[in-house]
C-alpha cells in the first residue's frame, strides 16, 4: 500500500479510537459512509450512520464499550474501493474481560476521503 | 447487477451448497481463490485453499454439519472484485439446531471465474 493511502486508512481509523475514548459519535461522520453497514457478531445487519451512531452509543453507555485498538494486518485497493483485513482489541468499563476480534472492513472514498463502508468483525476464540 | 454476473455468482454459490451436501471437497478449488482467507466466528483466520479445505472438511465430518443455504442479499461490483452481504441457514446431522448467519464475501475472478476470496460470516442472534 502507498504511503499516502496507508496514512488515510490509519487517519480514520485512529478517529474512530478516538470517538470510542472520548465518546464523540459525531465523529462517526469522519469514519462511516452514509450508507454504511454493520454486522456484529450474535446480531442482525445495521444499516445506514444514523443507526450505526445509535449501536455505538449503546455499546459505549450500555454495554460498557471503553476502548477500541484497530491493528491493520493487510490493505487491498480495488480502484475507488478497498479492503482491510485487521485485529482489534475491544476492552470494557468495570473490569470486564477485554475481547480479542478479527475484523473485515470494506472501505469506499467518500467525498475524496476513505472510509468503512462495510464493517464486519467476530471473537477469535 | 446485470443477469449474467448474478448467474456467475448463483453458480459459484450452488456449487458450495452442492459440495458441502455431497462432501465432494475437490470443489472447493471452484469455489475459494488460491489465496483465500476464511473468518469463522470464534476461530482465527484461515488463509489458502488447501487450509480452507481442512477447515470445512472438519466442520462437515466432525462438527456434522450437512447443509448450507446461500442467499445473496447485495451484490456490488468492485471493477475486477466486489463483494456480497447475504443470509446462509447452516444444517447439522443429528438433530442439531440449526443457524442462521449473515455474511460477507469478497469475491475475485480467477482465471475467468468469479471466486470468494475473503469469507466471513457470523450468527444474527
Amino acid at each position: 500500500m502507498n504511503p499516502s493511502l496507508a496514512a488515510d486508512i490509519q487517519k480514520t481509523n485512529k478517529i474512530f479510537e478516538q470517538l470510542v475514548a472520548k465518546r464523540d459519535f459525531e465523529a462517526l461522520g469522519q469514519v462511516y459512509t452514509q450508507h454504511a453497514r454493520v454486522m456484529p457478531p450474535g446480531a442482525e445487519m445495521i444499516s445506514g450512520r444514523e443507526n450505526i451512531k445509535s449501536f455505538w452509543q449503546t455499546a459505549v453507555n450500555t454495554m460498557g464499550l471503553s476502548a477500541v485498538k484497530l491493528q491493520t494486518v493487510e490493505f487491498e485497493l480495488l480502484g475507488d474501493a478497498g479492503f482491510e483485513i485487521g485485529r482489534a482489541k475491544l476492552e470494557f468499563a468495570a473490569g470486564a474481560p477485554s475481547m480479542d476480534v478479527k475484523y473485515l472492513v470494506l472501505w469506499k472514498r467518500e467525498n475524496g476521503d476513505w472510509k468503512w463502508h462495510v464493517d464486519m468483525w467476530s471473537p477469535v476464540s
